[in-house]
């Protein structure tokens, strides 16, 4: 056996115990009974320590090593470069550290999940900081093997390759742009008078219903996937076992329907990876800035299109009747795409997100440099909210306690949702450009053309490229924050 | 850290490793897409394989020979003693011997769940030889290192300590009433005319709830454990996390909610097991003889008595609905204590079912034994049908493909449902010997005294006590069918 097939069995090991640790999360988010979560929290440590221990192989640095001169196909170089990479993070960080992270993030997330509906920030206080504690010490072991500051070491987890250099580039051009440009919206869109939304109550069945017929169109393959209910929507799973949740609001059948939308682009991003690279890293997805691409490719690209919103009314009214007013295209665009300064990021509209974003960003970069603690987070929010938004939360539950992403341990992530808008606008610009027929077609509800289009210039290729190489390779350019304020323009002030 | 300190350790890694399996084998069951199934077989393997790893680590050795000279409280004595039990079973199995049956079962099972609906024997016949084949050597290979039979050796995995000698004992005494007994049953029944079936259909959502009150009432705790769907009902999870399914019948709504209690009877067993020594051998069930015993407990002791017939009548006709007579306590006596020669176990009375245990016994000693091939299973099981129940099959659907058992590798696994039928009728005449209330309280749907005796005489007691010592603890004496019989002579034979 050579090297490199070591580590193909090898790789393809820890890639069967990492879609194991998918399905536990995914179990604990929407089916475990709320006392098993201890339980839970020691299962998934022992297998993040197991996974780590085989990542931590004496074996690996030698094969790694052997493998570089083996005769070798691109795909499986591409592959090998990508084992690299995660060996790299893995032995930067001991066992013991990985362990306890997990183990003390499970504990923070399931305390969250009680103590936001309190409005109980004094309950998560002690137990994010112990994260917060962890997660430094993590980020300066995975630094110093990367050279890089402890942020760009979390970065690189979720971003390859990506630095803060880069990403204050482009957000200080985002940011140069964009409170002019939603002061001009809300003006613009103040004239066309008030949206009506629909009457509810929009039964949860009925909803459910909705979503699993857009899921279909979209292409989302059910016989490789569900649509289940958790606190925090997500998408989890493997690429042939893509579980994909959301939450339900009787009052309100759009904040779930644009959600369901969300977590099928990330899902058909999943379905879409190549087949033959099952497990190993090079079939994985790229950073987490390319999966978001997908989900709001799909959420605000394709589905928030007026040709788009021409379609989904009429079946919306027939799924839920109502006076016929609301129901109509014209208010579903007035609906659907209002930009207003708002508290809850994940409701917030593709305006103000980023500025959602960009907070988070400077918040997390300041708690991992110890130049903020935890105590003094729900002040130090409230102030960047009042700047950065322009509003400010009346309590934490709304404010500082309404992601889940710091409850366990995830820093570094924030910043890829705005990358992710920025290069779903370029990678929608250049799909609708190569195909024209792709947008009239979303217009009846057919997605096969963009899916097509998506497959063969980004679902397909994994891993092989990095995320500015098949960004170029698809689009013709680098990320260029032009194309998104172009697309804000397009959308927001030409109507 | 002394040895038995280290083998704590360890031991409690794996148990949770086997605790995320156990999770990964209900979603199987209960949730996963169609098409994900080789992707999990592969996940199941490698976590197999990691587990069995752990159990094969060359440290163990020393550790079980240094901890047998340590100081130890008798718990730590009793999980030590589980220990090297467990250990040797383990090293007994080559690892690629474990993976390859792990993943030859998993395609078997997965083949055989659509296979059986079709009746479509010639489909599963070269996947289940293929697993009879592994089978053959992981029996081969434990037989050698216990000094046994190659089928004892698959019984020690479910029943520690048995052995074809005790088992052909009992059930000579068992088969040597049977026929006469059962003869004897019909005839008494055939007298007192025949039993009124409700009419359905019985909506799934209203036998679900009905489950659900049960449940409850028996002592399952929700916030420790779920009910779901599956093809095959199973009680699965850990004591902390205990996830039991069912199937509906809109015809029958009876075949649920008996499978429910029983399965329920399961669960609380788990749910009742030492919390002190969670993920411990120790801390685990005895094996299946005593497990099925608890579920039969509630299912044919507890649930077909008189007084609990009384009580759930009116509860059932208030939730269904219907004609008056159909729902009478003297017509669901009839109808739920009717005896009938008949194809499917898991359907079969209890006066019955015995025999079909027995005829799968035979036929398991003689695949493992080379003297039948898998070939010739169809016509070995029906010939055994008309000699030990009476009736013949009509496709194998109903016959030798009724089972998930042999599918996944489990073979030496169905004679502990006929132990475990005696033992339930002797843990039972001992419980409601010692504690005349508890009777009267059934009939109430009140099951609080009834497990808080088993709590104490049972659950509690983890693996500390062998099965045999238990038994003889809890009830003065070993397992004796006379108490069995006397059950069967007293409920069928004396209204």
């Amino acid at each position: 056996m050579s090297s490199y097939d070591q580590l193909h069995a090898h790789f393809g090991r820890i890639g069967r115990v990492r879609e194991a640790l998918e399905i536990l999360h995914w179990d604990m988010a929407a089916m475990m009974p709320t006392a098993s979560a201890a339980g839970r929290g020691e299962q998934l440590a022992t297998l993040h320590g197991i996974e780590h221990g085989m990542m931590c192989d004496d074996r690996l640095a030698d094969w790694l090593d052997a493998a570089a001169d083996e005769p070798l196909d691109d795909w499986s170089r591409a592959n090998l470069r990508e084992m690299r990479r995660e060996w790299v993070h893995a032995t930067a960080v001991p066992r013991d550290l990985v362990e306890a992270l997990t183990r003390a993030g499970t504990k923070c997330e399931t305390t969250w999940r009680k103590a936001r509906p309190d409005n109980d920030f004094a309950r998560i206080e002690p137990l994010l900081t112990e994260v917060l504690g962890l997660v430094r010490q993590k980020a300066q072991a995975i630094g110093e093997a990367l050279g890089t500051s402890p942020y760009d070491a979390l970065l690189d987890l979720y971003e390859p390759g990506g630095s803060t250099a880069r990403i204050d580039a482009v957000f200080e051009q985002v940011a140069s742009f964009l409170p002019e440009l939603t002061s001009q919206v809300i003006e613009h869109q103040a004239k066309r008078g008030p949206a009506i939304a629909p009457d509810g109550p929009f039964p949860v069945d009925q909803q459910r219903a909705l979503g699993l017929k857009l899921m279909t169109s979209m292409g989302f393959d059910f016989t490789h996937g569900r649509l289940d209910v958790s606190h925090h929507p997500f998408c989890g799973g493997s690429p042939d076992d893509v579980r994909i949740t959301t939450r339900y609001d009787t009052a309100d059948f759009a904040s779930s329907l644009m959600g369901v939308i969300h977590e099928t682009g990330h899902a058909l991003y999943e379905m879409g990876l190549p087949v033959d690279w099952r497990s190993q890293p090079v079939g994985g997805a790229l950073g987490m800035s390319m999966h978001e691409s997908q989900s709001l490719l799909m959420e605000m690209q394709a589905c928030r299109s007026r040709p788009f919103l021409e379609y989904v009314a009429p079946i919306a009214q027939e799924v839920f009747g109502g006076e016929v007013a609301a129901w109509s295209a014209d208010n579903f665009c007035r609906l659907y795409t209002k930009v207003e300064r708002s508290l809850i990021r994940v409701d917030a509209d593709e305006v103000t997100y980023p500025a959602h974003v960009i907070l988070r960003y400077r918040l997390e970069r300041a708690l991992l440099a110890g130049d903020l603690e935890i105590a003094d987070l729900p002040g130090a929010w409230n102030e960047a909210m009042a700047e950065l938004v322009g509003v400010v939360p009346p309590d934490n539950r709304d404010g500082c306690m309404q992601d889940i992403h710091w409850m366990d341990g995830t820093f570094g992530y924030f910043p890829t949702y705005t990358l992710g808008a920025m290069t779903a606008a370029q990678l929608f610009d250049a799909a609708t450009t190569a195909d024209p027929e792709i947008l009239p077609s979303i217009g009846r509800g057919e997605f096969a053309p963009l899916l097509g289009w998506l497959r063969e210039n980004v679902h397909r290729w994994g891993s092989f490229y990095s995320t500015d190489e098949l960004l170029t390779k698809a689009t013709g350019r680098a990320l260029d924050a032009d194309v998104f304020r172009a697309h804000l323009e397009r959308r927001y002030l030409s109507d």
